[in-house]
């Protein structure tokens, strides 16, 4: 019960990257993790939660950004009775968390293992407008199985999912693609071996939609002046090297096969390479055959995925319509969910290859998208205020409030100062009631309510005229008895 | 893509205190928590969803557990551009975010501000057998009324919920005290300044459920030999001092009129005491006119609440029925929820009053509690699972899952290595599954599929006599075509 020190006030703010999700924003995404996880479940796979702490050596070093502090992610360490203990740190993806839960249960679990999780997770990186350090996702992974089976029904069910959240055929686009083939471009350069290289090269690809096919071909080699002016070092090939690169990376073609035949001459007799192609064409024939064609998904080279540990096929789903970004400009919406296979993520805990794939679906972005399309609204209905006319009879407007909840109407009593009704008819206002009820002393006698319907109101005070304003009142004089069955009917008759 | 380097392999664990949630418990906990939020949303309360971040001076220190490294919270400092920065920690509730959303966001919040939140906490304790460091918190408070039909209605929503989630009347008891009439009881000791006694005291209070009467009053005075042999310093005060505080935790009496006697005669002439009092008097008859009575909600002097913010009316959720702990003895389940009213909390953000009460509920005591009465059960039905007899027509596999999952049923296609057929029947064993599908290369060419029902078989297997196993058996061989609709024949037979 200790008294907090006197002491200057603390500052009401999230911390810096951080915010709070209000009312509808908080309902909208809960329906649409559970609409998520409807599908995943429905394709067998089973939830898992583990939680938002793990140690930071279970966790592992594999995010893009790895100049920030503590490796991008949110660490601390254990403090024991007062001796230092391990690392901790809040986790940065369900992936790592998975590999650590396999690792630890395999035994207790099936194989393969199918599971989804949801939740947020948190990145200690540089905030800016729009981008937060806690984001939720939403993933599903197949751990245990290196079968193409598994990717293909991976990106079927994305696909699903999407189509399930609301985003409709045609307005998105699953594209896959294999970090072997990219190894055998690697290899038939000669740069196979050189991790460093290779991380450039990825990294610098990963920039095509943004600087394209030139613009990677200065990156590759002897750098770039951007668009702000400044100078980007490039990787330091030599023309000739980067040219397989371009190749790769331009090796889209009309359909699939034509992508599959440049993807052959981009990595010459590279084995790797060669295994890479094979697998994409059987997660395409698989997906063929259950009626996933290219509009919905489709072998695409330039596909990256900044995170270090993916080892083949990889995936990310892209909203293909134009929006306005914040400075007005039309862009892509661009990707919204993104995985791919991670064979040797297990393999660090128990030292045995244990193959896993799998999708991590950006929820935030996903919802961003629906309300940048108007398809969900921001704003919802209020519940059904009671107003207060006479504060000793709490109990009777609780009453009112009572049955109206038990017919599971939204109803709520109005409990600031009663003393101002103009104050309770701005609060309803505030929480966008569809509906006010009033019981002064005069209806309590007369055995009546007023019942004010709020949506009318507004319309009518917006743009009615006197006789239409008298032809449809919108505040209605009721037995107390009718009491529910008149503010059911007005809710009806908003909808 | 850096290769990780060379090092010793991480341990798959989890970081001591924290555990994973599988299957039925994380979808059974969703399930409480929708179902949870549906009733707070009908009583009009508003969700909100903060981060799991904050400053460590927003949270402030009420933790009860004072003696933790960082004062029970998981913190960490800023690293900013190698700058050191604010310190932030994971929330160890969800109601001192409240207090500083609230102040961040007055201006736009309609006042009274109906919330509610849900989500995991973290407190840095001790770990221990059933003690977890990251635990789910569902809370509903009302921001800016001091009137005590917010505390009433609080109460009421309480009850609700329980019976809602599965706590049948007559399993639970909603108990409400008052700080101000422990306060007018110190006060009238001449303790009512000296915060550090009061802090003591409240403290030994909380052990009544534990030590009993006379177990109070020793900790309240010289002190107490504990059942380990262990000797627990006292309080200190005379035998003459104590007095009254007994005299206030055994006032209650056969029903809310006599508790409320017995408390006036332990406050003395106390001011405060006098006004928690009244304020008791007032929820009492609300609750009674709402038709909560003492077989739900009833005025007990013995609750306190650890948490140090709470400045009126305080409220605690006991299920009341027997269970067996670990070391197998009988007793009371205890708490599942608690709060209060803490005044105080938003003024230490904007320096005025803004009073507030809320209720926390533990998600996962309360999900405990269902599983221990048999009222949920931890294990659900898997999905069908459809067998691969030929592995390169996995495409015609995914077509027959395709087909039962667009009928609505839960299914999959064995991803494992199909070579050992027995392993595929374990698979299914091990995921629950209910029916398993067969389609060999006759079958195939006979446009046939077997369809096992396998938990018919299991039955069989365990106790039918030879007679029964044929008359009933568990194997259907059906046209390709009746897939789904035999399906559904035997799923629909199992419930």
């Amino acid at each position: 019960m200790a008294k907090p020190k006197k002491q200057p006030r603390p500052k009401a703010v999230t911390p810096k990257g951080f915010r709070d999700y209000f009312g509808q924003e908080v309902t909208q995404r809960t329906e649409m993790l559970r609409a998520i996880a409807d599908v995943y479940h429905c394709y067998g796979f089973d939830a898992l939660e583990s939680s938002a702490v793990e140690t930071v050596e279970a966790l592992g070093k594999f995010l893009p950004d790895v100049d920030r502090p503590n490796e991008g992610v949110f660490a601390w360490q254990e403090v024991d009775d007062n001796d230092k203990g391990d690392w901790l740190a809040l986790r940065y993806d369900l992936t790592a968390p998975l590999a650590r839960v396999y690792a630890q249960h395999r035994n207790d679990l099936p194989t393969p293992y199918r599971r989804y999780a949801m939740g947020p997770v948190w990145r200690n990186e540089k905030p800016g407008p729009g981008r937060f350090r806690q984001f939720y996702q939403c993933d599903a992974d197949t751990v245990g199985t290196a079968s193409m089976a598994a990717d293909a029904e991976i990106c079927a069910m994305l696909s699903d999912t999407l189509e399930t959240v609301g985003i409709p055929r045609g307005d998105y686009l699953v594209r896959v693609n294999n970090r072997k083939v990219l190894n055998g471009v690697l290899e038939a350069m000669g740069l196979g071996e050189d991790a460093a290289a290779r991380d450039n090269v990825l990294r610098t690809i990963d920039k095509f939609d943004k600087v394209g096919e030139a613009g990677v071909r200065e990156l590759l080699t002897k750098g770039r002046l951007d668009a702000s002016g400044a100078f980007i070092d490039g990787v330091g090939l030599s023309d000739d090297q980067a040219e397989p690169v371009i190749a790769f990376l331009t090796s889209k073609a009309a359909d699939a096969a034509g992508t599959l035949a440049n993807l052959r001459a981009a990595v010459g007799d590279s084995k790797i390479g060669a295994d890479g192609i094979a697998e994409l064409e059987q997660i395409g024939a698989l997906l063929d055959a259950g009626g996933y064609s290219a509009d919905r998904i489709e072998i695409d080279p330039s596909v990256v995925r900044g995170l270090g540990y993916y080892t083949g096929p990889v995936y990310e789903a892209e909203l293909t319509f134009e929006i306005f970004d914040e400075k007005g400009r039309k862009r892509q919406f661009g990707s919204v969910a993104g995985g791919g296979r991670y064979d040797d993520l297990v393999k660090r805990f128990t030292g045995q290859e244990v193959p896993a794939t799998g999708i991590s679906i950006g929820v935030d972005r996903l919802l961003a998208a629906l309300r940048e399309k108007g398809r969900i609204t921001a704003q919802s209905k209020g519940p059904v205020v009671v107003t207060v006319m006479d504060r000793d009879r709490m109990a009777d407007y609780q009453t009112m409030v009572a049955e109206l909840r038990n017919a599971g109407i939204r109803a709520e009593v109005y409990l600031g100062n009663p003393k101002n009704f103009g104050n309770q008819l701005k609060y309803a206002d505030k929480r966008n009631s569809p509906i006010a009820v009033i019981e002064g002393g005069d209806e309590k006698a007369n055995g009546i309510v007023q019942i004010k319907d709020l949506i009318l109101g507004a319309k009518i005070a917006e743009s009615a005229t006197l006789e239409e304003w008298k032809e449809r009142p919108s505040q209605f004089e009721v037995p107390r008895g009718n009491l529910v069955a008149k503010v059911r009917e007005i809710l009806d008759s908003q909808d």
